[in-house]
């Protein structure tokens, strides 16, 4: 299986938005529309834009089957390290154990490490028990309680 | 009692550091030394010119009593929304339980709203038993679960 794991561009971020809808929790907050509305298009531009900021995609045979996002937080903990978090990781359902999850977060963290980061960071919905052992099988350990405030 | 909260300067970074490395996780990372590390005032100088990262402090009569940074991401979920986090938050051990750490996330959060954040987001250690109780009463929800991994 020859997966291409690169820095999304614009191109791409249809695939990317139906990636993150198709999913229990993303099909009530997203809106796969065509065209995109143009919320997508402003967020995708101003993350683009931002060096601290990456949006990542696997490509399998011309077809993107990832996403996930990279992000760097200059900090002064640590005697003032970088860390780097991921979000928004999602991998297209047909597609699914067949390692790429895997091997975008291998990228990420390699990118991540590149970018002079210490430590890599993420929350999982509690739900989410698959996604826990998966990030636990990439030597991520559970030792943080992630909390949320909806802003009105 | 009469608490400024404010944007952070290099006059503040000694204060800052003394409260990182006042803590049963901190004193091992941090080194508070006179005059301090470069790599503090590197990593300020980095979060101070990336408008997407916000140190903050809460001063009480002329001293430094709180910390915390404030990170912007710009995202694609929730249709291109903006999210919030906070981090390294610390209150001066002499002045805890006087809802200084209270009135920083407040202020905290009303400036992420104005910077058009929908939510806020932290991670706190799972032996951090007192924060978690602070942040649920400021109505944050235990919803996740918070991985780390050290990159070597």
């Amino acid at each position: 299986m020859n997966i291409e794991v690169r820095t999304a561009t614009i191109e791409d971020l249809p695939d990317i938005v139906r990636m993150l809808a198709d999913d229990f929790l993303g099909k009530q907050r997203e809106r796969l529309e065509n065209p995109l509305p143009e919320s997508y298009l402003k967020a995708f531009r101003e993350l683009h834009a931002d060096s601290n900021n990456e949006l990542i995609v696997a490509e399998l045979d011309g077809s993107i089957v990832g996403t996930l996002q990279l992000t760097v937080t200059p900090s002064l903990s640590y005697q003032g390290s970088k860390r780097s978090s991921v979000e928004s990781v999602r991998v297209d359902d047909k597609f699914r154990g067949q390692g790429i999850g895997g091997q975008m977060m291998l990228w990420a963290i390699e990118r991540a490490k590149e970018k002079g980061c210490v430590s890599m960071h993420l929350t999982s919905h509690g739900d989410r028990k698959d996604a826990h052992r998966f990030y636990e099988n990439l030597g991520f350990a559970a030792s943080h309680v992630g909390m949320k405030l909806v802003l009105k």
